[in-house]
């Protein structure tokens, strides 16, 4: 019998998975900071190279999701291997969006510097150091499965909305005081609108994060081969 | 041993995955219909009903998810079968997220039923009307598996792009020629954008059924419990 090796082998897919999670958690801020950057120094020669390097991203999805399918159809996990493993699935999809986000920024960044622009925006720059902290601070949370800091991307995003918020109504005053920024203020509004989104993203693999470890047996307990925790009330009997 | 049962309800399973995607694709398509026409008559009331009742589209997701994990977990299928649980998956997400962009262009038809409005803007009826059909058509795919139909919406999506950028110069036009619509055409900026999002969603499941369909073993063919064409080639040799 190969099952200790079998198992080792599943722990290793299981750290690998995870690291892959956080490879692609790198880049992701790294693109979402390079985007920014690319915005606020009007470099569309780095807008450029954000858009390029999205695929990388993409790649990286690509490849959890291979492993992903492959752990569940040749491993079969149960319970909380399968929990772990699907919220890795949900994490790479929410940064593949963070990735989108990021490119979409880079994008509006040349367009933006082609344009008659408002002049800096404080507060756009605010609400990015705080999106690009929330990032930031929910993948550590992820690699360490830290509840604590889960918990507190999920209340901290209130504060992305309240920037936001006060970020649309200042551009609508330039754009409404001075009609030749208005170009410049639609891309500095779709800039707002990632940035958001890019929060909602974390909160996303917060909640996640919550689910693999505190949902029923928990993240670490993997010995329970128990689903009832994780499919809920509608479980049928096994029939085997 | 009741293996025949256990596979009669394993097809039962997929059966009913199959529904639940249908009925969250006809209620995400009803919502978008219903945004769209709280947009164009001003009608907030019909917004209000289009905003609360996303959350049905979201309890349908979950079902979904639920289903899929429970038959994942249960069943342990392989190659074909699993395939097309992950593209259930993906399909309710895409889903998800039309609602969503439902739910958006409803919350915004309220904030331009308030401000001094552009008037009727034809070009974006016609991608309201390009988008829905998009929508319609691949969820006709996705129902019958007929993969030309999916072709086509991967092909037709296209023309939401051209039109989507013609709206937006037309938009730009209205907002420098009078300020005072600018607050309107922001809004009417980001529909646009969410309509031309909800026709990405449309290309992704369409290339979500390409992949089961046409993905190596195919969707009827279930009786290849082979994974290889799912997996790639850094398929391990199985341990058992």
């Amino acid at each position: 019998m190969a099952t200790e090796h079998i198992v080792k082998s599943f722990d290793e897919d299981l750290a690998r998975l995870s690291d892959l999670v956080s490879r692609m958690g790198g880049l992701a801020e790294n693109q979402l900071d390079k985007a920014i950057d690319a915005l606020q120094t009007r470099d569309s020669a780095l807008a450029e190279q954000v858009i390029e390097a999205d695929t990388k991203i993409d790649h990286l999805q690509h490849e959890i999701e291979e492993l992903a399918l492959r752990m569940i159809a040749l491993r079969q996990p149960m319970a909380a291997d399968l929990r772990t493993i699907i919220a890795a699935l949900k994490a790479a999809s929410a940064l593949e969006r963070v990735g989108d986000y990021a490119k979409n920024i880079a994008k509006r960044s040349i367009a933006v510097a082609e344009v008659n622009s408002i002049g800096p925006v404080n507060t756009l720059s605010r609400l990015a150091g705080t999106v690009g902290d929330l990032l930031k601070t929910v993948l550590e949370a992820y690699a360490r499965r830290d509840v604590a800091m889960a918990r507190q991307v999920i209340e901290d995003d209130s504060q992305v909305d309240v920037l936001h918020t006060s970020l649309f109504r200042e551009l609508l005053t330039y754009m409404m005081e001075d009609p030749r920024t208005i170009a410049s203020g639609i891309h500095l509004l779709f800039v707002a609108k990632n940035l958001e989104r890019v929060g909602d993203q974390a909160t996303n693999i917060a909640e996640n994060l919550l689910y693999i470890v505190e949902g029923g047996s928990g993240f670490y307990d993997r010995s329970k081969a128990d689903v009832s925790s994780l499919v809920g009330t509608k479980l049928p009997a096994r029939k085997d």
